[in-house]
């Protein structure tokens, strides 16, 4: 067999991880399909064409990685001892510690096996559910480098968490008999901040499960960045650490994950080590809400990236705590997701009801003191989930008592509704806009209980890039290949039309304190809730997805997108419910804005003519946008 | 056989046209099926049921009519002679004058024999296509009373012919000597105005087309009406006048139509005698856009009563003038009505781009002078309509002499798109709020210059009176019942997100001029349009459809409907786009308004309890929405 390195060609060549030309390459240099000169000039003529829009740089980087992958390929003569050799597992996989589901099931669907599983093998899953939290097993090693601590510039920020997109690094607290305990080598600060006084305070990174997007280092605020990456064959030894802290240490409730950015990345994240690209720039907003909401969340994902990534089958991203419980997730089409977590929620709502009713008969009949004390508490506190969860926690014993009597029969069947649930609706811009919006619009004017969460990248990323309602002005995709001429819709603006659904327009990367102040908001709104998240993409083109959050930034600052907050409580206080929540913009900085994404500036060089005019239109659009929304927000409702 | 008078039962125990009750006591009385004893005590239980929601006065009502329906009925005596009596042809359809489809096809539907018609009568119509302008042949005959003018009391406003929903009554202008040959007994005033001077004036009616509905009568202006109902036996001679200024005098184009609300009734309506309820809300909206574009419409109609009386097989109701020009139409699907105007657009827009193209090569080649200056002509002039027809007046023949052109030829081919056209969606609240929503949110996106008319019933109507998203804070309905409980989606608000979507919401009986204008302004705006008709409807269960169009003024009083108009092109100006048309309203009217209906007033009889409350959100919401238009409507774009 033979071996190219590629990872090397592509980094020195400038194509960064792009890996596949070069590879391509060396398959005809060694496959002798056609002849490898043939090979060569077709594949130089695919290259010119393809990457033309994308300019010379990319064309010439192309090239070369071409010819290096030509002439750097290697044989690897086989040794005949070789053939006796064992397959050794991953050592990083928790061998012997697997269970039977990813031993049994998923190993076996990874090794592209699944057909010759029998069908004994799904013994109590034939309703389809597969177990939640098994990609932590399998610790892929897919990153070329990994991000490696610097304890000593480190000011325990935690913005690196927050941002990372499959929650590979992260803050943990130990007492100091656990930091005695850790692994040798292993490093920590002390603690920072009154309620974690007394702890250690240690960054840590699943290095096998990290994808190298380097997301982290860029958003590191500290003038010597505390991170830095390194080769992941020289961080192997962390794996022990993650190991350690995950396992051992776990997250500690010593902080109030509501009360702070920073708290809320001590909390576990029920969402993990998914499938989505390097740096993707929808999955850390997801992955927020399961720090904070997770072990009572319903999930409800359209079709699209985050329901390819949300359930890359065998694994699931979606995780569990120490109680074991976790979000509850399903996926369903484009076209009715909306739909489908208002049934959820629905559905929620009318068992409750039921176990109203039920409760308020104990209430009223002739029960033992302390569970009619029990109910009436429930009664009152049915919709705060801690207090629920407390009353869960009690008043299971005192059913499995009395589970003679019809009415506590009935209550303990639904004993799973005793605490809230908190609903979420996921999906992109592709189901929100576009072809899942007629639903979305019934769901939000219902008034139902619902958080509806809009990764938006402006495009169908998932589908191949074709262009949707929300790609903007001057934008090219499928379907718009000589530039959108419409502007963007406006989603946020539609859903504020009803006066009673809580909206939120967010971009992490710009504003993480407004995003995590917006979750919070719209969890607690008691109607329909939309967040709208401006998510960096792959399909945007930007430099490197190493600067997606960044780019957020500078979405916002250029006045290319928005940040605000449409709260409806705030009218019932005679305030106008919207608020900007984005610094004027300096629009001077929106051309370069747009031309730092292949996605705008590919119109230069195919449509030059189209280009400057649609540029303007942009602009003008961004700025007429802003200047109605400076409008609503300073409306006055004090009359 | 039997008779029975239920017309007159009906009328005189107070339910108006409605004969079902006393009829079906009538069947039970001579059927005998069950002990006609029987059959009464069981037909009162269930208008006691039935109608208990409608209150104390409709129930004794309709019990009055069942026994009457019963006592009145009489038994005819069949003389032996009748049974060699020809079946005579009805003396006002035009017979010897019948199209041949309405003889040898329609006529056969009508009389229930459409599975006897064989397939050779549907010869040249293989695609589906039905004739336009056949209801004028079926001369029904359903009113019991009709109106006649009183020429001394007449001031020529035109408003009976305005608000007519089925464009039986219209003003005719004739020269003195058309006046001298009109029938015996034929009266007219002398036509007031400069336009018209030395016309005679004449308000006809075409009493066999005329439901009765009454509401000429009552919107007509003048202290003493200028119309009062007759029944309609006395009125048959009118149909005579009718025809000789329908069909003799016709429709004279002295005036401008689109100057004036009075002009526009000169001209002659393109959708007549539908099978609209008597007093439909809905109807008369329609009639004035095919009085003002009817022979270049294009109208894509939602499934829903406009579908239901715009083609009740075999009769249609749109028709076509002396140049045998009218509006083409097509139904589609509720769920995709504007996608499928849009398609019609899009298909326009292209083949009209294509059209361009070919005379431009006119104008650039080696082509007669004469020709080259027409085609010239029409690519300066392509979008307006006027110009466009006669262009195509002249260059018809200056083609036919030069079809071995290739390019001529093609032109020739598409010269039934050389004039520009007028493209209409058409259809209900449920469509538009509800199930045709993504897709109404897709084309109004998309900037396509279309023109969508939203019929507002705010109900279900056709499917039987379930809610929509249209449906009001309190508002009963199916899915309802005790009463809405989330506010009316403001359907203008979400369009005038976009920006470039030309909105207006209108009520013509509340004011006719504003709607008058918001059509032209909707039409002319070279983007789409929507416009957003109150109307009122059979279900919203008002005293009597009579008042259809004071309804829908007392409406805009209360503040339960508001009038305005969101033209992007006042933006340009630096002036807020948005103008309220209405007066501020009087709330103190808002729950008598109510109250005036049984859609809301039935709530207070099934659930009393919630009733209150709900009336009480409804003014409340009512009061929101008016001071959100407000505030909108006072923002300052002079910045």
């Amino acid at each position: 067999f033979y071996i190219v390195n590629a990872t090397k060609i592509a980094k020195e060549v400038g194509l960064g991880n792009r890996t596949s030309t070069a590879l391509q390459s060396a398959f005809f240099k060694v496959s002798n399909v056609i002849p490898y000169e043939l090979a060569l000039e077709k594949m130089i003529e695919a290259v010119k064409k393809t990457f033309a829009k994308k300019g010379e740089r990319i064309v010439n980087a192309n090239i070369e990685a071409i010819k290096r992958g030509g002439e750097e390929v290697i044989k690897v003569e086989v040794p005949e001892e070789w053939k006796d050799i064992e397959v050794e597992e991953n050592p990083f996989e928790g061998i012997g510690s697997l269970p039977d589901f990813v031993r049994n099931v998923a190993k076996v669907m990874n090794r592209l096996e699944g057909d010759s599983l029998p069908v004994s093998a799904f013994i109590g899953r034939e309703d389809g559910t597969f177990p939640n939290g098994t990609t932590q097993y399998e610790k892929r090693g897919v990153a070329v480098d990994v991000p490696e601590w610097i304890p000593e510039n480190c000011i325990q920020c935690n913005l690196c968490a927050y941002h990372c997109p499959h929650a590979v690094i992260r803050p943990f607290l130990m007492t100091e008999k656990e930091y005695k305990e850790a692994p040798e080598g292993t490093v920590a600060l002390k603690a920072v901040g009154k309620d974690v006084k007394g702890l250690y305070y240690r960054i840590q990174v699943s290095v096998m499960d990290c994808t190298g997007c380097g997301v982290c280092v860029d958003v590191c605020p500290t003038k010597e960045k505390s991170l830095v990456m390194k080769p992941l064959q020289t961080q192997l030894e962390e794996q022990k650490r993650w190991d350690y802290l995950h396992n051992k240490v776990g997250y500690k409730k010593v902080t109030d994950p509501f009360k702070s950015l920073k708290n809320s990345q001590f909390a576990q994240p029920l969402f993990e080590f998914s499938g989505a690209c390097a740096g993707c720039g929808e999955t850390p907003y997801i992955k927020l809400v399961t720090q904070l909401y997770g072990e009572r969340m319903i999930i409800a994902n359209a079709t699209g990236c985050s329901s390819i990534y949300g359930a890359s089958a065998p694994a699931t991203p979606y995780s569990y705590n120490e109680e074991g419980k976790g979000p509850a997730w399903a996926n369903s089409l484009f076209e009715d997701n909306a739909e489908y977590g208002f049934g959820m929620a629905v559905a929620q709502r009318k068992i409750r009801t039921k176990l109203e009713r039920l409760f308020r008969h104990v209430v009223e009949n002739d029960y033992p003191d302390r569970l009619q004390a029990t109910a009436q508490e429930w009664l009152e506190n049915k919709d705060d989930y801690e207090k629920t969860k407390e009353i869960l926690t009690k008043i299971v014993p005192m059913l499995e008592k009395s589970l003679d009597d019809p009415t506590i029969k009935e209550i303990y069947e639904l004993k799973d509704f005793i605490t809230k649930k908190s609903i979420w609706i996921i999906g992109g811009d592709g189901w929100a806009y576009d072809i899942g919006y007629g639903g979305l619009d019934h769901v939000i004017a219902s008034g139902e209980n619902v958080n509806l969460l809009v990764l938006d990248t402006e495009v169908y990323s998932n589908t191949g890039g074709q262009t949707s309602k929300a790609s903007p002005t001057a934008a090219v995709a499928k379907f718009s290949a000589a530039g959108k001429r419409i502007r963007k819709k406006d989603l946020g603006l539609l859903a504020m039309s009803y006066g009673y659904v809580y909206v939120a327009q967010v971009a992490m990367g710009a504003n993480p304190a407004q995003y995590f102040k917006a979750i919070k908001e719209a969890e607690s709104y008691p109607g329909p809730s939309l967040i709208i998240a401006y998510s960096t993409c792959i399909a945007h083109g930007i430099k490197d997805m190493m600067f997606a959050q960044r780019h957020m930034k500078e979405a916002v600052e250029a006045g290319f997108w928005i940040l605000y907050r449409y709260d409806p409580r705030r009218e019932e206080k005679g305030k106008n419910p919207l608020q900007i929540d984005s610094k004027e913009p300096d629009f001077s900085k929106f051309r370069d804005f747009l031309l730092s994404q292949v996605r705008f500036s590919a119109l230069q060089r195919t449509f030059p003519d189209i280009a400057e005019e649609l540029y303007k239109k942009a602009e003008e659009d961004a700025k007429w946008r802003y200047n109605h929304y400076k409008r609503l927000a300073s409306m006055d409702y004090s009359k």
